[in-house]
């Protein structure tokens, strides 16, 4: 797969702990984050919406899946979130993954509708990233 | 210019003014706001960063355009904000424009670097969101 040229300079990594670590990166994949969410949310719900996910559905996404284990056990729900995060950053920019496509697989797994309670939406979202992730890290470096 | 069929729903409008005023437009549009900034941004200062778009500016923005007339005049920086926000995601959805090329046009009207005040940054950003919007009018309804 060709990273789009334009991108080139901000994914340039070769171990996935790097991409983990890299502050910029996430502060761009929040922005992803929350737009790819938004969009889902807009898809199950059948009308235009937007939110804000929080570091803790995150954390438990990214802590459900096989890169937990390249992340500091004491890692606290804040950088678990980023880590997330960045690695979001570093799958669109790599042409991994497109915006709707992630807003897509994100839709499948939120069973949600207008009675669902923060609490229940917050733990379909966790799954939901979690197996976002799960697709695409075969996309990651080692 | 073919919809893509997963947005048809959302863009389902045959005037300007109710894309303008269209709440849940605004929320997910304000998200593609953030990401193209935070990309444009990125792309000028060469790392990755991102920001959040005050309202001040987008009001700055499209009240610099045609599209101004078909606002009410008495329309406050939050409401002119989500009224810019909104036509972003109407032509984001619409396939008009894509992630990439909004932050590209955003990124050459940005003449910024790790010195510049936030109030100068701000007014470039008016600039920048200005000329980006007046890009694709042809692309919006009557």
């Amino acid at each position: 797969m060709a990273v789009p040229q334009m991108w080139e300079t901000f994914v340039q990594f070769d171990s996935i702990e790097a991409i983990m670590n890299n502050k910029g990166l996430a502060k761009v994949g929040d922005n992803i984050v929350n737009l790819c969410y938004s969009l889902a949310k807009s898809l199950v719900l059948g009308y235009a919406t937007g939110e804000k996910v929080r570091d803790s559905v995150l954390a438990r996404a990214i802590r459900a899946t096989a890169i937990y284990s390249r992340i500091n056990k004491r890692t606290d729900a804040g950088k678990a979130a980023d880590a997330y995060e960045a690695i979001i950053a570093y799958l669109w920019m790599t042409d991994a993954v497109s915006i709707s496509s992630m807003a897509e697989i994100l839709s499948k797994y939120l069973d949600i509708n207008s009675r669902t309670s923060r609490k229940e939406e917050g733990a379909l979202a966790a799954i939901a990233f979690q197996r976002l992730l799960e697709e695409h890290i075969g996309n990651l470096p080692r």
